[in-house]
């Protein structure tokens, strides 16, 4: 692999001006108006991938978004790795608090600042440029097929069926995936586990209009009211959720399995200083680090009612609504909570109001088997570039499709992600360090040559 | 005043013509990109006010929005009515609720539909063209002065200073207001009691930037849960407000005063099935009419937090807020209970998290004396045009300043207001009754000269 890494080291400036092309297009899935930038970023990956070195490349149409297919096939007789990434990104509100253009890629730092600089412009770029690397210098051991989806960030709802409709397609023998982080540049990490996910909307209605909250407050339920004490009650004082048959399917890990766990480096105080919060908070008698790994959690990521403009408005609005999401972990099924959610919020809700209850997206949480090959090759492919073994990591996020691969394609997938903590993905200021990226470039041929090299 | 009353009868169109000019300007004093809309309306009304009558009619500067001075002195001797209103109005979201534009007045099943039709465009032209058909028939008994402010939504915060500098400009034996409402046209009724309001914002701050929720969702105390919790615990169970001290100064009613004030007519079904709720809500041990009434309230007038655009957003916010407003009651002491809430809120806040307190805006519970000769005088001029003696009533609504005029000028105001509930001010789709309108516009002489004759 030396000629693929004398390639990648004479070629930097090019891979990253290659990368800000990319990063400019503001192609935000959960957005409408973004819809032609989802068909033109998924042409300018299709190009790419072809003048890597790919045999061919399509842009795929699905009922959402298109996905690029991309393959190169070497030898039919050698192992075959399918990339998957997402070039779709997050909205970037607030806005405001960005101190660079979200779409126009800076370098500061040491650092590429701008909106899928990590997630996953980013990591699905290194794998493009260590695949053109290796074509480039005639060092490829597998076969390679690129799926890179346009949805990721809404749960995927295309990618279940293509997936379906393009299996022999897509056969391979591992999925490769970098869409996840590491510990740390000093503690690298392989994710093992990620948990699951359930996005419900929740709209409380009272009043058929709003109210002047002068004639009619005190006597009528207000919903912002009512949503607060509702969404309050979800969680008791405890940090547990109150959902009955919430916690029924959850696999408790061993005093063995919470102990190798808790070995992760974890500095509670440089944790609390970084986020700049008095202290954490969380379900009792777990760690932080078990918090986000291993047990399962319930957020309101956007609550809304009333007026929330300038100045003052004496209203009980008519209607308040929230959006609210659980991360799920073994052996949870995000359907049966959607269900057991919705049964218990419509079941709280007090005579006064009225509830809407949806489900927007799901996913099941997944977990690598850290003796499987690819995940010994990774293990090797970073010990090689990093210098250190790298730890087994249980992530907080989730990736629904990664458990989807399994089930559908019956493919295991490997989570090998050079983000930090620090790349404040689905944030303003989000950035990917230059080492991160060079690192993943630079680790994936050594992958390939290890993974090639097993049973 | 039969002439006077003529003169109405045959100048009913151009009233409206007139009226709708002044609904035509979107003089929303929340919102300063209406500035100049604030101007231009003050420089209408004086205008009006002159062709009207008034030997004079100045726009008078102040800190904030112009106040409309108008006078005519008929007789040194005689008695000085003060008449008080406001050009401002609300704010016209939620915009896509209106089933007409908001600031093109239209008629329709016999309402003037418009923002401000009532509130108090509408209520407050009925005294300008009562004046007028009392000036034009040579009838007018008192000296009449009006003072028309631009900020009473926003708090009247200039008034109270220019109340303040012009004490002898404005001296006067009544101030008669029309920015309330009656029980209903087949009971008609005068405003004796307003309640007060202490208007708070809370802003809850937990890491210093928005999160992935997986990678830290149950481990960081994610503010707009902690926001729900805490707005939750203001109300407790039986439905009263948790914060210590808030019920010190409320005056209880005796039982004698409860059973008179419950006498008004008063249907639960029709209001339930008017606001189309499946039950009430309010504080134990109190009917419908005192909670409104008599009894203190806390109400979410908006919320807000992380991503509330389409589609979803796995997002902790780094902040969520909430605007809260208390309604007040004899003797509550609206800036004691600003303190009183900003304490508690810190108190109760956990160490997970920052939390920032700001008083918005305030004023004090008000209690007209039915026994004094401006209430007779209504009483009077009420059973004239519509045939029944008025009820007393307590509203549940505020008007901060008429405490003000009480403690600066030292002059009571007379509440004669003829809205309804179903005007919906401060809703979409607002409006007034022209039968409302005109009853008004012929109860007001009657008042007048009633009120002319009183010692």
């Amino acid at each position: 692999m030396k000629k693929a890494h004398d390639y990648i080291g004479v070629n930097r400036d090019r891979f990253l001006d290659e990368l800000f092309e990319l990063l400019r297009i503001p192609s935000i899935s959960a957005q409408s108006e973004h819809k032609p930038d989802m068909k033109r970023c998924a042409e300018w990956l299709a190009a790419a991938l072809v003048k890597s070195g790919a045999d061919r490349a399509d842009v795929m149409p699905t009922e959402g978004n298109p996905v690029v297919y991309a393959e190169k096939i070497v030898d039919p007789a050698a192992k075959t790795v399918l990339v998957y990434g997402h070039y779709d990104v997050m909205p970037v509100d607030p806005r405001e608090e960005w101190r660079t253009e979200p779409f126009e890629p800076t370098i500061a730092d040491g650092r590429i600042w701008g909106r899928g600089a990590d997630d996953d412009k980013g990591q699905l770029f290194m794998h493009a440029k260590a695949f053109e690397a290796m074509c480039a210098t005639d060092s490829l051991p597998c076969n390679v097929k690129f799926m890179l989806e346009g949805e990721e960030e809404i749960g995927s709802p295309s990618l279940y069926k293509f997936c379906a409709d393009n299996k022999e397609l897509l056969a391979a023998d591992i999925i490769l995936v970098s869409d996840t982080s590491m510990i740390s540049m000093d503690t690298p990490s392989i994710t093992c586990g990620l948990r699951g996910l359930t996005y419900m909307e929740v709209e409380v209605t009272g009043p058929n209009k709003d109210l002047h909250s002068g004639l009619f407050g005190g006597a009528v339920a207000n919903p912002a009211n009512v949503l607060t004490r509702l969404v309050a009650s979800l969680i008791d004082d405890k940090g547990r959720v109150t959902i009955p048959g919430f916690y029924d399917d959850v696999r408790e890990l061993t005093p063995a399995e919470r102990e190798a766990f808790n070995e992760a480096p974890f500095d509670l105080d440089e944790y609390k200083k970084s986020l700049d919060v008095g202290d954490v908070e969380g379900e009792e008698g777990y760690t932080t680090i078990e918090r986000t790994g291993v047990r399962p959690s319930l957020d309101v990521n956007g609550i809304w009612g009333g007026y929330i403009e300038e100045g003052t408005k004496t209203v009980i609005p008519s209607k308040a609504s929230a959006k609210i999401s659980m991360r799920l972990v073994p052996n949870q099924d995000f359907e049966k909570i959607a269900e057991l959610f919705e049964r218990h919020f419509r079941a709280i809700a007090p005579a006064s109001v009225k509830v809407d209850v949806r489900f927007l997206h799901g996913g099941a949480p997944y977990v690598a088997p850290t003796d499987m090959p690819a995940y010994k090759a990774a293990e090797r492919a970073i010990v090689d570039t990093f210098g250190k073994k790298p730890l087994p990591f249980y992530s907080g996020g989730s990736i629904p499709i990664i458990s989807g691969f399994e089930r559908i394609l019956g493919i295991k997938s490997l989570l090998i992600g050079f983000g930090l903590a620090e790349d404040a993905i689905h944030s303003p200021n989000e950035s990917y360090g230059l080492d991160q990226f060079f690192k993943g470039v630079e680790t994936i041929p050594l992958f390939y040559k290890y993974f090639a090299e097993t049973k």
